[in-house]
């Protein structure tokens, strides 16, 4: 195969590669230079062909999907903590568009193989991985894989090419069983949001498996080098840097407790009593046995942990994450860490995603409480807070399909659609997608980004490090006036970052920002347009909004834009947030406004799409009926 | 197996590992506190225990010999550079100690599976591996892997053992024929000098793989990290940075080359023609494919090159180094940088080392040119500076033991014995060990270091960079006159940094030295006199004359500190260097006045032994009559 190559070709490779499983057929197409200086790469550049191959109303479960691997500008070059890929696809949980993103290395493998965007369509037969050895690119059938946990995959995948060098983005059972939430793993990296790894499994795509030798040109390496030798010398001096590049996200855990906002027993209660000693970071350190990163990452925050003593003694994990140190400890009323390990370990073997996972089971458990599951619903299991057996239990069956478990897997807004009597009032999710470790009522503008987050409930769209972290300024978190326009800037920057694809926590901790990014792009690429703040500033809004009229196309609008309404009715029983509700109308009203949106459709105007250059998503929202004036 | 473990469990994990090949027993000993504080690690435990194992007169290649892999207090911990691992021997090519080094992971992996040390005694009967997982330590049978490449021997190992996350140091073919000059390999890094690879194979131990997951307890974590930052913070800063974490040590070629002392053809000439637009950075930029580190390094030297044009296209290359780029460059007459990268990738391939295996050739064609070999007695190659072809064959020829690489396979202090007709001459070695790529001539005090190194002419054991970077501060290069206290010094700080396991370049360029260690050192073991920059100073020169002290008792003296009589008596024909020569007799009373030795023996007096704590040392060579008083 002779790759067709695009003018970009400094930080870009130049090249689309394109799979149809269900002919086997692999072409490649130049990255248009103008696709490329509008939408960046990642998110950007996966929503536009997204939005241009995906018509609306399509099963996203069905061969009329497509799965979009993208890369960046920077991905695989000397930029630190720049090399995280991204899967760009329609979600089965939302039903709207998804990015879901993934460390470790798989993405710089794919674009030193020579793509800057993979794209795979149509549907197998039978199952199939696809194996790219730079030109080389085939369709095997994974017959002896399907089944395989998702280490045992890549490391048979590994002994059937005979090349422990390759870089394999695998799906467990989850994927393969099409549970919603089901992740794409990379090594112990997930891109695990939205149910990417159930679209893959519904094509019957077991994995992909990469090496690639080919060189990344850059327009002017000595710069890139020395933005990136300041930026390393900066972050290093931020106070956070030590904790975070030891232990990783969890040490946030004890912060966002304090602040009550870190949602005990399915988002009742801020506090968790039995915290303190169980699961703060003096308990990781039992567990800790080494620090690993992504592809070309200074920072190293991953761990590798594992537990000491029975009965969750065992196989190496890395993580969890601050996020799963949650889901599978205060949202289900469980402080043992060694299980929130195990779970872990589950979680990334199945190939799930362990926010929605830890999600579903504590929304069971409240379903259970309140008498809407009974103990015969979910298989004899005593389903109370806390029960560690009972959780590992029911994880086992969500990865599964098995019992309740094959319901479960739907998500938390399938599931109480189909049981029905009240339990949509305990599912916890915004669009479908299920609601991470932050409580909304404690920090408006973070709050305000999981209601109106193109995703669903994604605290990665639009974190307020304002109100959390006081980064770059603080921002009184229960206020919620201003709170529109907070929120839409860090949306915008997001979609910028996520883009290029930068790690979300450099970013967060204003190591990485759109003052590097505004050196490192134009220096990478040559690219002069990408020195320009406001350029940058306009891309991301850009990216916002085509994101938005994917979804409006689909029937999205101002009622999808949604917390449950717990949040809007009641306040925490205890904690620092009791008494605080969360002002959803009033906020989306500054929302919309902030955005220059219609504040009754929560959808985009033709002003606002034609200023960012989206006049084609206008004329077609138009032409179907959606676009607001 | 239930490790026994010393009382230093801080930074060590306080246990030695001891494999007997002859009966297949594998046993752990408690590592001894005592040892621990006054040789530290790396080369000065290594020293110790070869010191007091191996007693003198045995043939490096019999079975009495024994192989110690050593790591030290900060290897696998989060300190940046320190994670290399040593191998600790009686080499096959001086007949002395030896030590050599390599990055990669290796040692990091061996000591989380819970080993400061290893040491491998006796002789297989037939090929082994051995297999360390965690407290598994098994010997297998190896006869699928005897006669493989060292990359396809790591491979098939990852693929035995089903795992692809082993870390492998392996010996290739070269070894296992016993090439006095054999290399271990760890994927693309070697611990290549003095015929460690050549002991391995002797012994018919092919491969070690090893698979840990033991946590390194740290005292002070905290504090190694900020050191740690600060130490990345200030390397940073220096001019030398951005070049050397791009192109790695090759970057340092034009500076030598400018300086003279880039020697060519066998030592003859300091300047190279055609080297300018062939051999320089801009070349080598073309090749470039991607940066490579070793286990926790920021600094990423390596590169991964691979040529594009025939007919050395093919295989990537980690490398090559600087002395690489030397030995199959100048040392040959060869300005072809796709056939120094081809050379390399045979030397990693079959394991040699690629300064004695180019040294060699350039010694073969050195007598080519005189006529003391034919073009019969070189299997009718046209052994002429600069033949690619030739250069190439050669090489192939001696890694496999082929015709007249059977003799030069034997290093050329041995094969100019076996020769006669002067040829002894032209062998550019001491003590057995080749030369590397600098003329002492052009560089008194780093001459002066390449006669005296107890390993024999290693440019790593003292390197001079007074003289050649002015780092920290400039020597006059040409002056003979106060060398010997240099020497001394440099000798000294770098036997501390290798008891470490520092890595040799942010040592050499002034990013790590005493002044960071003295704080690493106790943050991560607790142990207080790591602290005091006096006792780590005694405690290198302890360990300089630890070593000395072997090779006393193995006969060495006066005469083996002694420079090819090249360097005595003429001076290059052309450069910067010409009109000089060595003064050798003139310095070597000057450096054994500076390290307190007797002149005449050349070896250290029962007081300075007794000074450092080794007098058990001095009563030895009292006893066989090798004392200087």
């Amino acid at each position: 195969m002779i790759a067709e190559k695009g003018t970009l070709n400094k930080g870009y490779m130049g090249t689309i590669l394109r799979v149809d499983l269900t002919t086997g057929k692999v072409k490649t197409e130049p990255l248009p230079e103008e696709l490329a200086k509008l939408y960046l790469g990642g998110r950007g550049l996966g929503a536009k062909i997204l939005y241009d191959e995906v018509k609306p109303g399509i099963d996203p479960l069905s061969s009329a999907n497509k799965l979009i691997f993208a890369n960046g500008p920077l991905t695989g070059t000397l930029a630190q903590s720049c090399s995280r890929w991204m899967v760009i696809t329609k979600s089965p949980l939302t039903g709207g568009i998804i990015r879901s993103t993934a460390g470790g290395s798989f993405g710089a493998e794919l674009k030193s193989a020579g793509f800057d965007v993979l794209i795979v369509e149509g549907k197998a037969d039978k199952p199939v991985y696809l194996w790219i050895n730079d030109d080389q690119v085939v369709m095997r059938d994974a017959g002896k894989l399907w089944g395989l946990l998702s280490d045992e995959a890549a490391s048979a995948l590994r002994k059937e090419l005979n090349d422990e060098k390759i870089k394999v983005a695998t799906i467990g059972p989850a994927g393969e069983k099409l549970v919603r939430f089901a992740a794409i793993v990379d090594d112990r990296r997930t891109a695990s949001r939205g149910g990417v790894g159930a679209v893959m499994g519904s094509k019957n795509l077991k994995a992909i498996a990469v090496r690639g030798s080919r060189k990344i040109e850059l327009a002017d390496r000595a710069k890139v080098q020395e933005v990136t030798r300041n930026q390393i010398a900066i972050s290093q001096q931020s106070p956070l840097f030590q904790g975070f590049s030891h232990l990783g996200s969890p040490g946030v855990t004890v912060l966002l407790h304090e602040l009550g906002i870190y949602p005990v027993r399915n988002f009742q209660g801020g506090i968790l009593e039995g915290f303190h000693g169980n699961l703060t970071p003096d308990k990781l350190e039992e567990a800790f046995i080494k620090d690993v990163h992504c592809h070309n990452c200074y920072i190293h925050c991953g761990s590798i942990m594992r537990v000491a003593r029975s009965p969750y003694a065992g196989k190496e994990v890395e993580g969890p994450e601050f996020e799963t140190v949650w889901s599978f400890g205060g949202e289900v009323g469980n402080t043992n860490l060694g299980m929130i390990i195990e779970a872990n370990r589950i979680c990334d073997d199945y190939g799930v995603d362990t926010i929605s996972a830890g999600n579903c089971i504590g929304f069971a458990m409240e379903l259970y409480e309140k008498g809407i599951l009974t103990k015969k619903d979910v298989g004899g299991l005593e389903l109370i807070w806390g029960n560690q057996e009972a959780i590992i239990a029911l994880l086992k069956k969500i990865v599964t399909r098995e019992g309740i478990g094959d319901l479960l897997a739907e998500g938390t807004k399938r599931t109480a659609q189909k049981i029905g009597k009240g339990a949509d009032k305990y599912a916890m999710h915004v669009k479908g997608l299920e609601i991470p470790a932050y409580d909304p009522r404690g920090a408006k503008a973070h709050g305000l980004n999981l209601a109106t987050s193109n995703i669903g409930a994604s605290h990665m769209t639009g974190y307020a490090t304002q109100e959390l972290f006081g980064i770059p300024e603080p921002a009184e978190r229960f206020t919620p006036e201003g709170k529109g326009k907070l929120c839409k800037r860090n949306q915008d920057l997001m979609a910028i970052s996520d883009s290029i694809i930068a790690c979300g926590f450099p970013f967060l901790f204003g190591w990485l920002g759109i003052a590097t990014y505004k050196q490192l792009l134009p220096a990478a690429t040559g690219v002069e347009e990408f020195s320009d703040e406001e350029y940058l500033l306009k891309l991301g809004e850009r990216v916002y909004n085509l994101e938005r009229a994917f979804n409006a196309r689909e029937g999205f609008g101002r009622k999808d834009d949604m917390l449950p309404s717990r949040f809007l009715t009641e306040s925490p029983k205890s904690g620092p947030v009791k008494g605080h509700i969360f002002e959803m109308d009033m906020m989306l009203d500054d929302y919309y406004e902030a955005r220059g949106w219609d504040k009754e459709t929560g959808n985009p105007t033709r002003t606002k799409l034609e200023s960012l250059g989206l006049k084609f998503a206008a004329d077609e929202l138009e032409k179907i009926g959606k676009l607001s004036e």
